[in-house]
């Protein structure tokens, strides 16, 4: 489990978060569950789409990224996020895609309410097997403090 | 299924996107498959963590309101979502909050490049029992045109 503190970011660090495969399985399971639009959950249906075959639902592709940031980043330290500042899906995630996870750390900044924690905030980047970025997100989180002041 | 092209909305207009309740085994079950948190997916531990008891995963309360977002809005007219401009995340969501979806049509622009869609861009928002709003977020989506120029 990792354990980063709000003093272990630093700007322009990146982190690599490893990848992860998604199957055509998936896609419909979490499509069916979050967001049944037919290009997320009917194979035929989305081939007559503008996608011009199935795609991830967005949410999907976000709560992937998600999944690899928490395996590699969020340990005792994370203390939830106030938000995300802009989320751009910029190319289609198909069955079979790898998708590799990575973030760069954009500003840390120490809490003026509370000495224990600090906001980090971050550019997040899912990219496919072709190097496309398929999501762009700028979002912060809230991190405990090793040495509160 | 509901039918709306990009000429059915306008800006100011509200829609009422009805409620869900969330129960503790749903917050397990994605914070397990996407957010594994001890305060997503250990009751116990997240006894003891700054929320002070579990609460769902912020991408869970997204993929809800998408949900309600779909059964009401989105029919053979969605044409997907470029993404997100700003999503907040203001107050815990927990086991067996009942959540309640709107949006609000903050502007409608024809595509330049496609004559056939056209962009919505709205705001939204889930609330809870208690009137409190969860989570807010500002985001666009592309619609086909019944009558494209």
């Amino acid at each position: 489990m990792p354990d980063l503190y709000w003093e272990d970011f630093e700007p322009g660090q990146r982190i690599e978060l490893g990848s992860r495969t998604v199957t055509e399985e998936e896609i419909v399971e979490f499509g069916r569950a979050w967001d049944p639009q037919p290009f997320h959950v009917d194979p035929l249906a989305a081939k007559d789409s503008v996608f011009g075959g199935l795609i991830a639902s967005g949410w999907h592709t976000g709560a992937m990224w998600m999944r690899l940031y928490v395996e590699n980043v969020l340990g005792a330290g994370s203390r939830g996020s106030p938000g995300i500042e802009e989320l751009r899906w910029l190319a289609p995630v198909r069955p079979g895609d790898t998708l590799t996870g990575s973030l760069t750390v954009l500003e840390t900044t120490p809490s003026e309410r509370d000495p224990t924690r600090g906001t980090v905030r971050i550019r997040a980047e899912m990219t496919n097997g072709d190097g496309i970025v398929v999501m762009r997100m700028t979002s912060r989180g809230h991190f405990g403090r090793r040495s509160p002041v």
